[in-house]
């Protein structure tokens, strides 16, 4: 039976034994044009699910210090999964907060030189959190046009009249601010750009922001375990704990684990908690992420030379092809368009190479890219050969 | 030194060397009015970090199959750590998809009558991401004034035209979508009410949508492993499968984990890896919550009778606080004030059990409550204590 036969009025595309049906169907009738249209642009996004005993020099992962298979993170992770139970069990307000959580934030807190933390379960939820719970009619958040899709939707969210700076622009900024007519303003900046790898001129950014009594918040993803000997770039340029000044972080990159963090001042944080909605109607941060995020920021203290490696790895990446050197861990390659991205990382992939493709929607500036991490725990070998593979892909494809 | 006589710029509100100084604060000056105004009304909240060995009769948490410290659950959350590691490493799109994330989106699928499933790191994420994907100018969204705060988020985010339909109003809905202009409509309703503990008219629900050629979204987190003898209530009501049904459900509740997941037809996969900003811009859920989730499905899957505990005891809890049985697992008691709720869950917890208190903006009504949840896992003396101790306590305050 289909739609127009069904008779009881629920539109069945399929019938209730689940053999699909060639009738019409809303969904496929709505969508399936976009997806042809998607395909046609070279555009169309798949899946890969990786095996567990995948052997490839990965350049396309953030687990920027080689922490997510270390045995003293694991270990951690296993033993609190025993102690504390698979799940949260509910939102951080009912049952959802542990010990776990409350040792992970004031840590966490503690080694970027702020005051106070509040975990969210993801750093999508703590951007979105954050901005909405300052944003509103009376603030006006002025958002660098290159910051991540979370702080992109977030500004979307706020009821804020919204600004977009050109990149890194302090000037603009600072017209934007003194033009205002709303009381509170926030300047929304990556310290290291996801996508294109460059740094955002922090100290500049805390003055103009200062000067207008405007408070500056800086997404320190891509900074944290990789800027300022791991601290973070906030921290590196002497910002860290200034009252105008407040940072997100992710715990999924660096710290191998899942989940994100808002870092300032006791008031930022107990605003949040009465406030930010992704943070109050959401189930809390799993023990398991928790404690994998709280070893490795451990690791991380015990090691403090790891993150050299990230950059000397970026820099050797960015030279073998002929882009400029990275601020962080990000090396980004512009392609010539989306289909030979695709085309250049597969050929890396046929040679044990995995890099990141970026394409739009997922590139600022429109330019499709290949997207190189440099990890801290690569081998020599490893690294020697991915500066063979990847120039020649390239090469192969321009 | 303080903002003032700073003379960096930077306007620090606390010194260098970490010491607070009684300067003039940008977030103190914004924040802490806020802060006063809530704590006058009685609507403060305040995290409270539990302990491991805590040792309470749990109402609160959402561990509905009190699953969360099964050994099974738990084991298979430990094998995945140390097989996969502690995180998902990136985006689902880049390196974050695992064969375990695979898994769980096929069986998961499979158990609630769906033809595939894509997860989300949160289900607060997924409803974010499917209706947004969904959204847009050509699309009417019709919710029912009661869902989550993931779909009010997720309405305001979407560039959608959105009405607000009464509690379970069929005929409001259908209203809606007789006169709207625009080529598609998505109706969003939960099948169990989180706060309320109501179900939706499902039936009714699904032949309006049909009737007007729109989409009905049902979120099944208070559904999955409650009603339909686990498989929620769009399978039990025979819903499962059509093409203009669609369901997001969350791993943290019954599954004892973390995330969510959307499901549906593979066109909407499809689109969902490609539009979902959520899915799109978000490390993937860390493979630990994966396999906590699958293993809490196959204990699901061998022993059907465990939701039937939900019910007897949600019952029996309804009855003794005298309040209309519930559809789930959710006892929802309406109480005289926030400030009232608050006393009465103080008095619970004095006497060994937690229950939930939820008050403005939590409740859609605006009437403060507790909020009891039914445990599969509660023992028969913990129940009469319960049974006990809470109408006691509602009976104090009131």
């Amino acid at each position: 039976m289909d739609a127009q036969s069904a008779g009881d009025g629920l539109g069945a595309s399929s019938s209730r034994d689940g053999t699909p049906t060639s009738g019409s169907s809303v969904l496929v009738d709505w969508l399936a044009p976009k997806a042809a249209a998607l395909e046609s642009r070279g555009l169309t996004r798949r899946l890969r699910a990786r095996a567990a005993g995948e052997v490839l020099i990965d350049l396309a992962g953030n687990d920027y210090l080689g922490l997510a298979r270390d045995p003293r993170v694991v270990e951690a992770a296993v033993a609190a999964v025993r102690e504390w139970g698979t799940g949260a069990t509910a939102s951080r307000l009912v049952t959802g907060t542990t010990a776990l959580h409350a040792e992970l934030e004031s840590e966490l807190a503690a080694y970027a030189g702020q005051e106070t933390g509040l975990v969210f379960s993801s750093g999508y939820l703590a951007n979105l959190g954050v901005i909405t719970a300052l944003g509103g009619p009376g603030t006006l958040l002025i958002s660098d046009e290159h910051v991540h899709a979370s702080m992109v939707d977030a500004c979307r969210l706020s009821r804020s009249r919204v600004e977009i700076a050109p990149h890194n622009d302090v000037e603009a900024i600072g017209k934007a601010l003194a033009e205002r007519n709303e009381p509170h303003a926030v300047v929304l900046v990556e310290s290291v750009y996801s996508v294109l790898g460059d740094a955002a001129p922090l100290p500049a950014l805390a003055a103009v922001a200062s000067e207008y009594g405007a408070v500056l918040l800086v997404d320190e993803a891509h900074g944290l375990g990789v800027t300022g000997a791991g601290r973070g770039s906030v921290a590196a340029a002497d910002l860290a704990g200034l009252d105008h000044v407040i940072v997100t972080m992710t715990l999924s990159k660096s710290l191998a684990s899942q989940g994100g963090i808002v870092l300032g001042p006791p008031v930022l944080r107990e605003h949040l908690i009465n406030r930010a909605r992704s943070f109050i109607f959401d189930t809390g941060l799993n023990p398991a992420a928790c404690a994998a995020a709280l070893a490795a920021l451990q690791v991380l203290r015990e090691e403090p030379d790891r993150p050299n490696a990230i950059h000397t790895t970026a820099a050797r990446l960015a030279s073998a092809c002929g882009v400029t050197p990275a601020s962080g861990a990000v090396v980004s390659v512009p392609m010539p368009s989306p289909q030979a991205a695709v085309r250049a990382a597969g050929i890396c992939l046929s040679a044990g190479v995995r890099v990141g493709v970026f394409r739009p929607p997922s590139v600022p500036d429109g330019i499709s890219r290949l997207r190189l991490t440099a990890h801290a725990g690569l081998s020599g070998p490893d690294l020697d050969r991915a500066c063979e593979v990847i120039p020649a892909a390239i090469k192969e494809v321009s």
